[in-house]
């Protein structure tokens, strides 16, 4: 396997215009005809394919958590280690200077190479191939946003979800309390106008089933989006 | 023509889920369910699709530059000019106290709304509908980046074109001198191994005749890119 071919397995995706591929690993050190312009473009699609993610992943975020967890994802930081996972520092065309003083490890180099190379594919292979590399590149970086969030209960989410549209609070009712002295089993039902059927869940506690059956609405909701 | 319809004209765009027109005008001095998290959205997509247009339009721009013109273009000023010709003042949704003040006339008010816009369209419409708003209702701004670019002669535009992947520079031949002393046609001849043929031109000077060689050759570099 060349070493241009196993690159392109790591980054998965084969180059049509392997220029492209050379250019976006290119450093404005090396020449003229650098990555530059590249890293331009790249910086702005990914911009645009984390916002979506973050926008569709995190329906009851605001739009300052949004950005927030943007900034995590986008920056300097988080963009060099994706670029040490995709090993680029072994494929980077640098000048002498460069190149003799580590410019290879270098995060800023680093992170430039990945925002170019996204470049690279929007234009070798179009959006929804650029939007599959970042979705895939930035994995864990977008998994972390998602632990990384403020988790707010059920409960919480679901009354802000009502308030944002002005829809009348949930009333959780208590339908059942069965089981034994020592073991009981609470069961809540709650309905909302814009889930056709009541919901229930059961639990050990009162407060715990009207969790639950605040996670079925949420679900019920999310199904709608 | 409902009020809506009328809107839905002027943009372009008939929306599906009209939902998200609505809530792409509200502001959030409105109702909770407000236009922030669309114009989160939006913004970023309207900076990669900017960014993509310059990239595409300026293959001899630089990145400092390109930077540039998409700050003018996606400035607070220009997008309050964008929104005012598709007349979104008319359709907001504010506060008691935003219409008391005069919001439907704020730049900053209008400028977030058409960020909303842009983004409700891409979520309803898709990508490419978004990309087809944008150039639509950016028209004006992107023609003035155009115009506003420094524009090189041609001969320079091909020589740093050439330099910046390391290539000879070309060699531009006076192949004929024609016509009456007081009316000389002089015809150039240039080559470059990029493009196969040998061009040349005509005109009433040997430097008009270069430029126009130059501008051949730039042409047919453009077609391969």
């Amino acid at each position: 396997m060349s070493k241009r071919s196993k690159l392109e397995a790591i980054l998965g995706h084969c180059f049509v215009d392997s220029d492209l591929l050379d250019m976006a690993l290119t450093h404005r050190s090396a020449t003229q005809a650098n990555n530059e312009r590249l890293e331009f473009l790249g910086d702005a699609i990914l911009g645009a394919e984390v916002a979506e993610f973050l926008y569709r992943q995190f329906p009851f975020a605001r739009e300052g958590e949004l950005s927030r967890m943007r900034s995590k994802i986008v920056r300097a930081e988080s963009l060099a280690s994706v670029a040490r996972r995709l090993n680029l520092g072994d494929y980077l065309a640098l000048g002498p200077g460069e190149t003799k003083s580590g410019g290879h490890r270098r995060a800023s180099i680093l992170g430039d190479a990945v925002e170019a190379l996204i470049g690279a594919v929007f234009l070798d292979g179009g959006s929804q191939t650029a939007k599959e590399s970042v979705l895939r590149w930035f994995a864990d970086e977008l998994s972390v946003a998602s632990l990384s969030e403020p988790v707010k209960d059920a409960k919480t989410q679901l009354q802000e979800w009502l308030q944002q549209r002005s829809k009348p609070l949930p009333h959780y009712q208590l339908v059942e309390v069965g089981g034994q002295a020592h073991q009981r089993v609470f069961t809540v039902s709650c309905r909302i106008d814009e889930v056709a059927n009541d919901m229930s869940a059961s639990a050990s506690s009162r407060r715990k089933a009207e969790q639950l059956v605040a996670e079925l609405l949420l679900e019920e909701l999310g199904k709608m989006r």
